[in-house]
């Protein structure tokens, strides 16, 4: 009995954030503004990873950062000359898209023409449910994390339209196996495109750059 | 109106997990079993430290193994002899006490006069907020995923009873700052033992095996 209340009600959260999602996905396609939904584990490198693609990127970038606590990202991207705004979410284990749409009303309301990154709470599990009004999402693994991620964390890789595998500067140290990664990942995404790529060295990056330009070409036009 | 209905529920939910969760705890502690709740982030380390530690203690070990999805884990504990059951949450992002008593009394039902280690779900949010009977909670990081963590995440080191710090061997070649974790760490969380700890080299481990059988001494007595 609880337990299909339970199940009610959450049915009832995805479907109403599902309608803020797509209205505020429309809203960014009017003002052309490409927006990547970001996720991956704690430590995935996801900050780091922003912070040098809007350095390659043609177009300006926001920065949307989700924490269960702290401001420590988005003083990060302030101290590099991003502009960015953070979400605290207290407790929750996901970004919803009302609290992002709240969020770019109040910090980037004339923000057109550009990129928006919502980089979400650190987290292999519950963001895959919640759109945010993304055009994409984007999935940076850490090599230091292991192989076996697309098998234990399906939902994340399934939805991927990229996969950013980082940290590759620290292959030689780690037992990380590509081909067992690569054939998780296919098993459940055929086509997304995976990046091999460093944040501490760059590497990589330019082309995730030129991949981002194009698959944002139409809402730019 | 929904928002109410959703925190009544999971009011309920965590209620009646508690109770779950303390009979089990009552249940081990008179199997004289000490029930360890092994958390951290996805690649954090936890099933290699369990490995590792198993061979360490002078008690038996039963793993209950958490992922959402394959049974990765619990087939490299049987390769390596040590007894193990798994669960897969299906999409649940953390263990609950029901599901745990369940594949308990299904795989180690004469398990006794040793360590139960139930390996979470990679997660450093909503794991924190669910008791499965354990006696100690112990937080696995990486040095990997940043000094951070604590800041982002403080619900996990709030109620750690140790806390591992992993993957030291890889110190030198990340940019990881001790001071800025451990403050972080004391902020929130004043007596849990911090161990610098390596898989790989099994630098810290005895230490911690130490540890566990210096806290299951009463369980055990």
């Amino acid at each position: 009995m609880a337990a299909l209340k339970k199940i009610n009600v959450m049915e009832s959260v995805y479907k109403r954030n599902e309608k803020y999602a797509a209205e505020f996905n429309a809203r960014l396609t009017d003002k052309r503004v490409y927006c990547v939904n970001v996720m991956g584990s704690p430590g995935a490198g996801k900050t780091t990873l922003l912070l040098d693609l809007a350095k390659r990127l043609a177009k300006p970038v926001f920065v949307i950062e989700g924490d269960v606590a702290s401001d420590i990202d988005a003083r990060t991207f302030a101290a590099a000359g991003v502009q960015a705004a953070q979400i605290n979410t207290g407790s929750a284990c996901h970004l919803n898209a009302a609290d992002v749409v709240r969020k770019f009303d109040e910090t980037a309301a004339g923000f057109t023409d550009g990129f928006l990154f919502i980089e979400n709470i650190g987290n292999l599990i519950c963001p895959a449910d919640f759109l945010l009004g993304e055009h994409v999402r984007v999935l940076v693994c850490a090599v230091t994390d292991g192989g076996d991620k697309p098998y234990k964390y399906p939902m994340a890789f399934e939805k991927a339209g990229a996969v950013l595998l980082n940290k590759t500067d620290l292959l030689k140290y780690v037992n990380f196996n590509i081909d067992f990664f690569t054939a998780g990942l296919r098993r459940i995404n055929a086509t997304a495109p995976l990046f091999r790529v460093s944040g501490a060295t760059g590497e990589g990056l330019d082309a995730v750059a030129e991949w981002l330009t194009h698959v944002a070409g139409p809402v730019f036009a």
